[in-house]
């Protein structure tokens, strides 16, 4: 047997192609491609993708709608023993919202050197005080595929601005 | 005419009541009392107070559902033309939020030196770049009552602990 074709149902990598699932459903929605899964105890509790465009609502990252589905699941909002996938670091919004949740991990695909709060510009997930809770934090999984589809959709929407430019000229 | 009878239905003062108002509904409830107006325009198009324990959600801040509603009041996610009323100093998540919708301007009552991100810790608001907006920030306004009632709300907290303890033991 291959053993190339074994798929780990636990592992990292298994879960942040379920987070990049999502993401390539907000790419076909025209949306910022970034999706994310919550995971407890092996076991995905909640998923998103990214839809501010969709619901008009610019707090709709795929990490706030994953956070608050998970939070029903789970009855209550206290995330422990949990672990948030998603395929973008968290900007300081998302990261401030997973400190309120409280998962025990944060995994994610591609940095974001530039606005990033898990490390790439700010690290709010490890405080280390004042914030009043830590998250180990895992990066680069999957992260070329996470980043790739990022930018396969900006070129994509330059090019569609330009063309809507040179219609209207 | 008493000039002090005359309210200036325009004021941050004016504004910052209603906030309150939303942050004694909070208490009312047993949540943190912080509450949060938005204003378009001179006019109230969002409100809300504090609803973790209500909604068992750790995202549902004041801010965070004022700006939802304030965004569905006008069809967009960008709050341009905006001022967000909060009783007490932004959190990250919040503030991260707030740089996401776009107001103008954020006016707060008591400050959060520990974690607050409107200047008290960090300042997400202005951070000039690398996020992509910034508010501007006044603080202040009707800071006293905003803390106290906070402070009430804590020190009757800590009391029915205690007298839980006590009857347990």
């Amino acid at each position: 047997m291959n053993e190339e074709l074994i798929i780990d149902l636990q592992s990292d990598a298994y879960f942040m192609q379920q987070a990049l699932r999502e993401a390539r459903k907000a790419y076909a929605a025209s949306e910022v491609p970034v999706g994310a899964v919550v995971v407890h105890e092996g076991k995905i509790i909640g998923r998103a993708w990214n839809q501010v465009e969709s619901l008009k609502d610019a707090t709709a990252h795929a990490e706030m709608l994953a956070l608050t589905a998970a939070q029903q699941a789970l009855g209550g909002w206290r995330l422990e023993k949990c672990t948030l996938y998603v395929t973008k670091e968290p900007c300081p919004m998302c990261a401030g919202a997973i400190v309120h949740c409280r998962p025990d991990r944060v995994v994610f695909g591609c940095g974001d050197p530039k606005a990033g709060a898990a490390g790439g510009w700010i690290n709010l997930l490890d405080s280390n005080p004042p914030l009043n809770h830590r998250c180990d934090i895992t990066s680069g999984v999957l992260g070329g595929e996470s980043l790739e589809l990022l930018q396969t959709f900006f070129r994509e929407a330059r090019k569609i601005k330009k063309l809507q430019n040179w219609g209207e000229s």
